[in-house]
């Protein structure tokens, strides 16, 4: 799911951390010195990026590339295709889960999500091609290496990805706050698919109509609604504390 | 828990809005003109705030204020004292919950646990005067209302408004990851209250001590914490799950 990609140079470095790219190291020669590098330097330790100081062998390698002394890896995501996603799920794991968002744009509520997601071991997010947030490093950076450790698939349309789980024999849930079921009502079958909908319009009611089962989190009067992320977290721990007493 | 504040006038308002100040309702003089006039009513729309138009009539008793035909109501969050925070949720509720935030600095963060709290019915917000995340703009609009229906008290230390909820029989519970007991294995008492600790630190270990149950999320390995805000949302909707079986 991930591919690395280095950069070289203290300029390039340093775009790189204003722009808030997801940097995962940085390798500096040991000795450098000048104002330039020390900027570099503050920039690494104020934005907690981890990095170490080697000896002029060790960046050897890097010699053809202009490098002054700074390379960085960065990491970018990689998404898988659907068919994969769900095959590999249903592999390795008796109860798999996916998540699928529609038209969440928020990229931290993604990220928040992708950290739920990688704690309780979802086996893939599955998101449109369009109207979504991008999978983007402020995404990234909220969902605390959750990004890298669940699959991410992107589909036309999301339709197509219920078709698919439908013929796996997974369980459709759609979290709707105009439901009638609680989710504490629900048993979760072994294989789940977790539909969240937008944060002012919800799920598509074309979509809706395709789930096996809609529930909303049971709430006090004239409150409406969670945030996704904090609602998609609860869900997903529901399904984790089913799990356990059932063992 | 509110505090209604008038302002009048087109600049005024439009840097409300520039600011993100929490405007609840515009009033505009009906058949109102002008360039400047305009951009507000532009800006009311892009910003979804509610806003009606108005006869002179309407306007008359604020005719000593300069307000151009456009006068806005904001609302502020008002403190409450800890002591009445306390007893006011003695009084009306058979299973007072509250919630102690320590140290945490994200203001969304901390609206997304309001929404929370609002949703599930919490009597109370706790946070220290410093070192937490102020209750700003931000704070108001991820509460989506929830800042102005859950009571919020400062305290100087927390410790105090734990010694004040223990001496009201409240099952204090600390959320951390180094516990070794899951939440799903601990039984909610009536009364509770709930300390989240900060993103980075955790809880303060003086406070940790002072919990009658400590208790974690389980999670997959290599997986640490959640979002504080998922991470409580999960917690409040497992007392709330405890209190609707024992019906």
């Amino acid at each position: 799911m991930k591919d690395i990609i280095e950069i070289y140079g203290i300029h390039a470095i340093l775009e790189a951390i204003e722009t808030e790219t997801n940097i995962e190291k940085v390798w500096l020669l040991k000795g450098n010195k000048g104002s330039l590098f020390q900027r570099l330097e503050k920039a690494l330790r104020q934005n907690n990026i981890s990095h170490s100081y080697v000896p002029k062998e060790r960046l050897d390698r890097f010699k053809n590339k202009n490098h002054q002394g700074a390379i960085a890896t960065i990491s970018k995501i990689e998404f898988v295709e659907i068919e994969n996603l769900i095959e590999n799920a249903f592999k390795k794991n008796g109860f798999p889960t996916f998540i699928l968002l529609d038209g969440i744009t928020d990229a931290r509520n993604v990220g928040a999500i992708l950290r739920s997601s990688a704690a309780t071991g979802v086996d893939g997010l599955i998101i449109p091609q369009t109207g979504s947030a991008p999978i983007n490093d402020a995404t990234i950076k909220t969902s605390a290496g959750g990004a890298f450790k669940v699959p991410i698939s992107r589909v036309n349309h999301l339709k197509d990805a219920v078709y698919l789980l439908k013929s796996f024999e997974t369980q459709i849930i759609g979290v709707s706050e105009k439901s009638n079921e609680s989710l504490f009502d629900l048993k979760f079958k072994k294989a789940s698919a977790i539909i969240m909908g937008s944060e002012d319009k919800g799920i598509q009611s074309s979509l809706l109509k395709m789930c096996d089962n809609s529930v909303k989190l049971p709430m006090e009067k004239d409150i409406n609604s969670l945030n996704v992320s904090v609602a998609c977290g609860i869900v997903l721990y529901e399904k984790k504390r089913q799990q356990l007493i059932s063992k």
